[in-house]
């Protein structure tokens, strides 16, 4: 599980170089990523390649036992590019041109930027794809960073305008699927459904739909003519950066061309773009459930040890603030992606840049090259690994289903301000986390070799994903589905009742629904009389064989209705929650969940808290500022011990987790 | 007092149709609205028209004995209509284009839109305008949706530059009129005169008014072509379907083009629209004094019962939140609109619809067809009216003035962020409604046969206005103006000061103002010491002929100067309110105003309970989740009873308001 | 020191000219601006001018023993200009351009209306600038009012491109100050450099350095046309009416050009431009220390007496609210920014316009004329100014350096929401009022003949600068450096450690910071173990030569570590303060340095309370709406008396600070 860092020699000196490739191999990193941006040095003008100072940097690094990761450049075509071709710049939605002068300016379906891309990369991957001096590839950089996934030009409308054409027989064919009738919207002919444009309303939740999917097929297609080039040449493996959650990408498919996921872990950062405030925890160190949530999600998608390729060094420059990670908080990181299934955490970057837009992101070296906070805790994460024995991925006695086709039909149609997919997901997620359980994230069309199976929201769920998850319940599954399943068709077209394909499983439908604002709160009881508040989303249901599990309460329209159901089906249990739960209900409807699956798992650890379990191995990750104390039943510490401070890590050996607990 | 729905058979299959059709005869529905946005099925291609569908729809109907209104298909021009004519296409200020994508993307100033409006409508008008099948018409859809009032697109600048020259002999008449010396903003000549475009600051007052007046034009002359060519072929009735308080088309000058006024009620959507937070039961049921405003509005401007012609039947798609109606809202509302004089509710729309930007704006009827909430309410209210008799229009007491010039004058000379003038109006006809008066909304040029008249703002009054008013006042009558009155002129110029033309009136002048920010909180205080809170706005009077009623307290600015004056003039009295009032001083003013009136009324009703008479009958509307003990000194329950339960009506023949009262 | 009024004749009937201008003399004033924005009136087609009215209104106020301060028309080009040359007009980023409509619409770099505005100015000047009427020259208006100091046309991407040329060998030179290798943003030719553009990202940092650069050169020159031609023509004084704290305009460089500044006070206004919240004093007196520093401002950089251009009396029309100022409060700003050096302070306006934009702002008189709030405090603060005899400007002990290449390279580096240079400054400089002292505001390149010296952040502090300030310590002064100082070259570029050249002086170098979110607040100890909370930005430091004066309290990151150290050098002292200290720290860190200097000061007086010392007499200002007794030990009244009134003034005359307190 070895550490690296991403370096970019042509920002400084020559002279420094050595220096800092010394001080790379003293803290026992074993890769460098190289390249990214560098179009610019690479080819200062048209066809003019200097490959010389790459040359000398990946000796450098060979020299000292590492190996380099190498990145195509073109996530910042230089200006010369720009000023011969500027067709290949994106467009904003009111036709505002992206120009040059930061990055990610150009489009996707540009003819002229895949021509040019495929120049340069063929290039590079010439001369270096199966240099030994090579460990393997990134493609480019965080595909749609700074919301640069939809562009609206007119090669995006051609692309677009082919795209669809590729799917429907005729205009006809298309009006039927799509429901253009309303507000007379009909399409005349295929050639002339075009990118949405500025309109008086909403744009139709078809195109909405087709264009979010169209635009994800787009930037696969980019990289795979990237992907298709380095193979080609004997490139050991490529994989791309990708971001924290990111939605316009379906990595499902985007999985198939890469050797790997990687993704850009930036703790602190991402607590601080949700609609909610970060704690003070969170500020020092992040939210743990979105870390292993990413984690989770690159990994069994990739269907192989995921890379961190950037993880955060200490204070970042794009969060609305800058606080300095907790003391340590560098190497829990690097802990918990292993934890979770991590082959390579990267560390970005090496040092501080004088230069350009990221002043003011920290390094694991400061700007006079000196070690900064980071560096500490990098080298002490790469000693303690080599302690560690080879480890198998995660097992995963449970998947959440996660689904992009959700994610984008629900556009516009939330109806509820705090109505987020992401979120809805993590209430599920978070409860098993509380509880230790490893989980894989996995697509509605994925096997389900599990015992146990969330699905937290399947709004176009298909005939044979009901099929395939009613199977699953028959073979003793346990199902727990979530609100807004079966709502609509692959056309975003709705279906006449809900959930759709999925009423059979379920053994209801749901009657009526409606958002729950925060001036009219909601809660449900339980048989027992339990109550537990609920938000944001509330189903009530028809129960057809199903029972109830429980019920919503007071006077108002929902009261003393069904809000969740359960149907024995073969040898498992279908249960569907049409709310969205607050943390208490999560726990209790996946808790129960657990136990009918008959999965190990610990008692509700508290929030920042969390255990991780990987090939017989247990990691008590501690994201919070007090320190925690742990009993081990069975099994024993071979990193850290029971008393765990603030920001630190503990790993036990042991085969249960029923056995760790809180003092 | 019929009850009606709107229906899409384009967006069904035909094998729907009869079921639907025999649901909605069943219901005791009596009107059927249909081919509303269906320009794409009449006119699939340019000259085709295919009117099978519609008379197929239209025998079901009659065979039924209902009758249909049928809209002009106007407010969505189809694709290929706008690719063949992109003229068409409205511009926003910025100079970007609204697409074709959703509705009413089209200019009303454009000749080729006139053009293709002339034609559409004339062949419609031709085969149905007076089919015995078809009660009447309404043109277009809720003209000025989605912010489509104002357009800049270059047929507006010449439109606009020829109604200028329309109204002024040349530039120099213009530039003393408007006062374009300010910052050297002179016309050179009077087709120069262009539509507001992005300016580094403000615009001219004077712009700001002639714009907004021109704009209302050119909705009305827009409309006029329709209403033209569906009257020359014998249509029944022509309305429109005009929208919640809607400030963009002066509706004084509308009903002279249509045989009655309609608008489209969304209770608990417009109660979100505002500033401030709905309360939970406004989220249930809406705000009873904002839809009466509306009832009395279409109602005494059309000088006819008015139609609901959308009567919102559930949950919504369009406001932040859609929280299902209370039990039995849909059919309160019915009966509240009856209350004020409506003639017919259409509830919006027939069946929640599968496709299209609307999908979650519930029907009477779910996805599938069988029944939802708002079924059974339509169809209880539809048994119901059955059982009163035939009505007089209410005949209200007082009248309430309400002025489009003050709305459009105001435009960025508010000064106060909260200051709004729907909300200003509002605060008196609270006051009014709550103690269950009936109130016609009146134009500033209307006759006053009243015994009262609250005018809560006449920025622009004129010595007419004035000169009407003083003989209302000399002839007995009681008047209360709000503040902000006679400030400017008809070009929205300053008058030397204020209040202008009705200072002889008032007996007093403005001698200073100011806005009230929350951090400086202000109070009138009576003769009997008596202490009221204000708000936004605060006007110190001088007195030459009034006496002072409420004086501001503290030692502020503004401590111990008038703010609120009467004066007697002939046989009534005139009372000036330089201030905003918050809800107990409007009553305070309202109710001394009754009581000189000798004008019948209850005692204060909270808030969401609300007694409405007409013709001898009077509704108590419960809005609120609580139940409400009424006692009726005189006179006789003829539906309900007098507990009315949440979200219940009871109705009462009575001819003494002041015999009603809360337990 | 004179009163005057600003007065637009163009707007009134003649008949009214006399009586106004009869009243001006009758009040005491002095000074009547006029022919701002007349452009349209002098010349309302090419070259046709027409002086008449304004030769009559001169007469007027010539024989009233008042001067005229006449203004070139420039900040208002009229329409026809505008039509025949479109080209002058601005654009924003995204390319919209800015229309006539309003005003300021022209762009500073356009040599279109740069000839324009030689033509109209030296015509003006030809008639009138050695006009014995004439008192001086006002160039233009409030230069960059309405954020119309960037523009983004053609005009300004090629005088930019000119301006990097001419400091630039090459694009290598360029590409290797910048640091352009950072995301490929190398520049191919100098003449490539363009204006920032809508980019996905952020922009460069020396891109955005040198863009303002490049725009206070363009505002400056632009300026410069004008000045050349009237001092040409014998103009006796030429000046340029500022704004609060303007920030595009480097007006070290600006004084070199004008004869003084002056600046427009609003008091009311500025207290709402802010992020906090105002309260309830401000809004009817503004902030006495926000007027104090633009006073303190305008004086030092001009080196010579300044006038308040346009003084605020009484409610204005384009803050969020219109509170009247209180009783008082236009007088006691008058006294104000005389005791700060004012030369003259002139109200705007006369009277109430009638028409155009600013219809809601106030004059000393009314819309029909009559005397308005303003009027009297006007008259009165006039004749006290006539007893006081004359005096020389403040000397101050104590300077603050405020440094515009600072402001501007922070710009998107702030990295913390709150961070604002002005209010960082205004931490320091509030520190210094409360305490009485006189500050002048300087230069980074200025001598320093003073005894103390406070530099709140010098971000691009160069080597020069530091020596500067280290022989200013070297020979006995006191100098209190706050954070972010020597961060950047003058490119931009960081320096490889902080405080850059400025380490030595300081004895410590930074060893790390972060921005302080209000859920993580942090405090800084003293030796003696007091306790003060900071916010914002937070730095912690390696001492060198230095002592720890305070260190971070707590157990988190920055725990026990040094955050402000001191370092005496020579026979003065260095204090560097890594943080943004909250009133109370302000005040340690600053009454520290006055007892370490010997300076005379007061005790530390309450907010809204503030004295300030000019030539042996002290002003006691009462910005408060509570009165407050004011013991006096040493020294008599000369104007009001120990107990102010609630925004009332008293003067003494004294000599010593410290013999005054509050009873």
């Amino acid at each position: 599980m070895p550490i690296g860092v991403c370096y970019f020699p042509e920002h400084w000196p020559d002279e420094d170089w050595e220096r800092d490739v010394v001080a790379m191999a003293d803290a026992g990193l074993d890769y460098v990523r190289m390249a990214e941006f560098s179009w610019g040095v690479l080819e200062p003008e048209r066809g003019s390649f200097e490959f010389e100072w790459l040359d000398r940097a990946l000796d450098l690094i060979d020299d000292r036992g590492m190996q380099a990761v190498l990145c195509t450049p073109t996530a910042a075509p230089p200006r010369w590019l720009v000023d011969e071709r500027p067709e290949i710049l994106q467009q904003e939605r009111d036709g505002t041109v992206r120009e040059a002068g930061s990055r990610r300016h150009y489009c996707f379906s540009s003819p002229a930027y895949r021509e040019e891309t495929e120049r340069v990369v063929r290039k590079l991957a010439e001369r270096y794809a199966d240099d030994s001096r090579v460990a393997g590839w990134q493609t480019d950089n965080e595909y749609g960073c700074h919301g640069t996934a939809y562009c609206y030009c007119d090669d995006c409308a051609d692309a677009f305008g082919e795209w669809v054409s590729d799917r429907f027989e005729d205009a006809a064919d298309l009006n039927e699927a799509w429901g253009t009738t309303f507000w007379s919207q009909q399409y005349d002919s295929l050639s002339d459904v075009d990118v949405p444009r500025p309109t008086p309303a909403q744009d139709h939740p078809a195109l909405t739909l087709a264009f979010a999917r169209f635009t994800s097929d787009a930037i696969l297609d980019y990289n795979r003519l990237q992907t298709e080039i380095l193979r080609e040449h004997g490139a050991p493996f490529v994989t791309h950066n990708f971001m924290h959650l990111y939605p316009a990408i379906d990595l499902h498919e985007a999985s198939a061309d890469l050797d790997f996921l990687s993704w850009d872990s930036y703790p602190t950062g991402h607590v601080q773009e949700g609609e909610g405030e970060a704690s003070a925890d969170e500020l020092r160190a992040g939210d743990p459930d979105l870390l292993s949530l990413n984690h989770d999600l690159y990994r069994s998608v990739g269907g192989a040890p995921f890379w961190v390729m950037e993880q955060q060094p200490g204070d970042v420059n794009w969060p609305p603030h800058s606080p300095q990670p907790g003391e340590g908080a560098m190497r829990l990181w690097a802990h918990q992606a292993v934890a979770h299934g991590a082959d390579s955490v990267v560390y970005f970057r090496w040092r501080r840049c004088l230069e350009g837009q990221e002043q003011y992101h920290a390094g694991l070296r400061k700007a006079d090259g000196s070690p900064d906070r980071g560096y500490d805790d990098a080298t002490e994460a790469a000693e303690e690994f080599e302690t560690l024995p080879d480890l198998d991925l995660p097992e995963a006695p449970v998947a959440i289903v996660h689904d992009y086709e959700t994610l984008w039909a629900l556009d516009g149609r939330e109806h509820a301000p705090d109505f987020d997919y992401w979120t809805l997901l993590g209430a599920f997620y978070d409860a098993l986390r509380a509880r230790g359980v490893a989980v894989d994230v996995v697509s509605p069309e994925d096997d389900l070799a599990y015992d146990a199976v969330i699905a937290p929201a399947l709004y176009t769920a298909s005939e044979e994903t009901a099929d395939r998850l009613e199977e699953f319940v028959r073979e003793g599954g346990q199902l727990l589905l979530g609100p807004r399943s079966g709502v609509a068709d692959e056309y975003n077209k709705l279906r006449s009742a809900q959930p759709g394909p999925l009423a059979d499983l379920v053994g209801a439908t749901v009657e009526g629904f409606e958002t729950v604002p925060p001036e009219l709160p909601r809660s449900v009881e339980s048989e027992d009389g339990d109550r537990y508040p609920i938000r944001i989303w509330a189903e009530w249901l028809a129960r057809d064989e199903a029972a109830a599990e429980y019920i919503y309460t007071g006077e108002d329209v929902t009261g003393g209705r069904p809000a969740v159901v359960s149907n024995p089906v073969g040898d498992g249990q279908a249960t569907y929650a049409g709310l969205w739960p607050e943390p208490d209900l999560a726990d209790e409807l996946v808790g129960s969940m657990l136990e009918r699956a008959g999965i190990d798992h610990t008692e509700r650890f508290p929030d920042g808290v969390r255990v991780s379990v990987r090939d017989g191995h247990v990691w008590l990750c501690n994201f919070t500022s007090e320190p925690v104390d742990v009993v081990l039943d069975d099994g024993e510490w071979v990193l850290g011990e029971p008393r765990v401070e603030p920001f630190d890590v503990a790993v036990a050996e042991t085969n249960r987790l029923s056995g760790l607990s809180l003092d």
